[in-house]
């Protein structure tokens, strides 16, 4: 039978989905658990990675495994032997040629930052500081050219494995709240960093570092160098992956 | 001069405000961190302790010191020598009759907790999880009860210090937010316990497991047995500590 996941998780504690050299990925503590609670060897396949940090509020997964275990069980047994910090949400049965990253439609990333002087303790594993002053129409405005078809190579770092550096970006928005200012970003695909570097070219337009132009420019040179920093992960969340269009 | 501090803090690593026999109390970091600054040993006094684990968005404390550094530069020079989860928001020049414990003319506090059968990663830290279902009429009702001068003797737990039981109670509201749930109460004080005694009798209500009569019957009693557990510390922010009626 093939299974769909939906898994929440706080990313501080493991280094991204995918297992890494050092250090222990999301996608290896649900294998092994997934293992220990079916008495075989499984393999899952995530919807794509996340980085180092980064958390999920909707990540999806699937997986075969030779059991008829109904859907809706399977996530009572599994959260008990999950850590605090992983909890599957939902599991329903998928179909046969369901693929968690191929059958992919779309993506949202949300980016929590806060603006102050000062750090907030009870924010500072969850939102990056901005200090203010921020020209936030200026950065809606070079948001609102992240939005279409982009080569976004400049907006990727190197190493990226990606072959084709093209997206589709379907929604690039800047929400306030109080002092709190949070990034929506709905795609077709993201490439490695992809949404940290948007949000740091964003902010350094904010602070009148870089013009409002720069976006068209990475578009066309596809010179990382020329946007702004990578924001922390830390900030990051994966709100949820979608397999309509 | 004495100098007024508002503090934010995360409490899950400390044992709450005051320094306990085993491990960190926040007053003692900030009181090692400002001796450190100033070069000679500080005392802090606390608008009142917090108990371990407990968070708060503005605790406020107050302390002398034979220097003229002006409040704006100590807030920086403190929190350079402060970890992430204290830092502090604000200092000002205080009155040399102010006290930040005898001073306290209110206090208000947020609980906050989720509905849901699956534990939430990313809220486990600073929430409590309630498992639905939740009648929440019926504890708004009960909430209203505690709004008044009552003696809360049965809403504190075992081994308090404090001489009386009386307290006045602002506010007692519940805040619905999606499937979250918060608890404001605000009142002139609060006895060991008082708040997560209040949410959890509440919540025994919500569940039927208590009727809204309850909170009458514990005034009447004084008897801590008839209410509803002590809710955990963990999803407890002090908000706010007023000087003003």
């Amino acid at each position: 039978m093939k299974y769909k996941l939906i898994v929440e998780y706080f990313g501080k504690n493991y280094n991204g989905w995918q297992r890494q050299k050092n250090g222990v990925g999301v996608q290896q503590v649900l294998e092994e658990k997934l293992s220990d609670l079916l008495g075989s060897t499984i393999k899952i396949v995530g919807s794509g990675r996340t980085d180092t940090g980064v958390h999920a509020l909707g990540q999806v997964a699937h997986f075969e495994a030779n059991t008829t275990i109904p859907p809706e069980k399977m996530v009572f047994a599994l959260n008990t032997l999950l850590p605090d910090d992983i909890k599957v949400q939902r599991c329903e049965a998928a179909d046969a040629d369901f693929h968690a990253q191929y059958s992919a439609k779309r993506k949202t990333y949300r980016y929590q930052a806060y603006l102050s002087r000062i750090p907030s303790p009870l924010r500072d594993d969850r939102y990056a500081r901005i200090v203010p002053p921020l020209d936030i129409e200026a950065m809606k405005r070079c948001a609102q050219k992240m939005v279409g078809v982009h080569d976004f190579a400049a907006f990727s770092s190197l190493g990226s494995e990606k072959k084709s550096t093209i997206r589709e970006i379907y929604r690039c928005e800047l929400i306030q709240n109080g002092d709190e200012l949070y990034f929506e970003i709905e795609g077709n695909g993201f490439l490695y960093n992809m949404v940290r570097i948007i949000v740091g070219t964003l902010v350094f337009v904010g602070k009148s570092k870089l013009p409002e132009s720069i976006a068209d420019e990475m578009f066309r040179t596809g010179n990382r160098k020329a946007g702004g920093k990578t924001f922390p992960a830390k900030g990051l969340f994966l709100k949820s992956v979608s397999y309509t269009k």
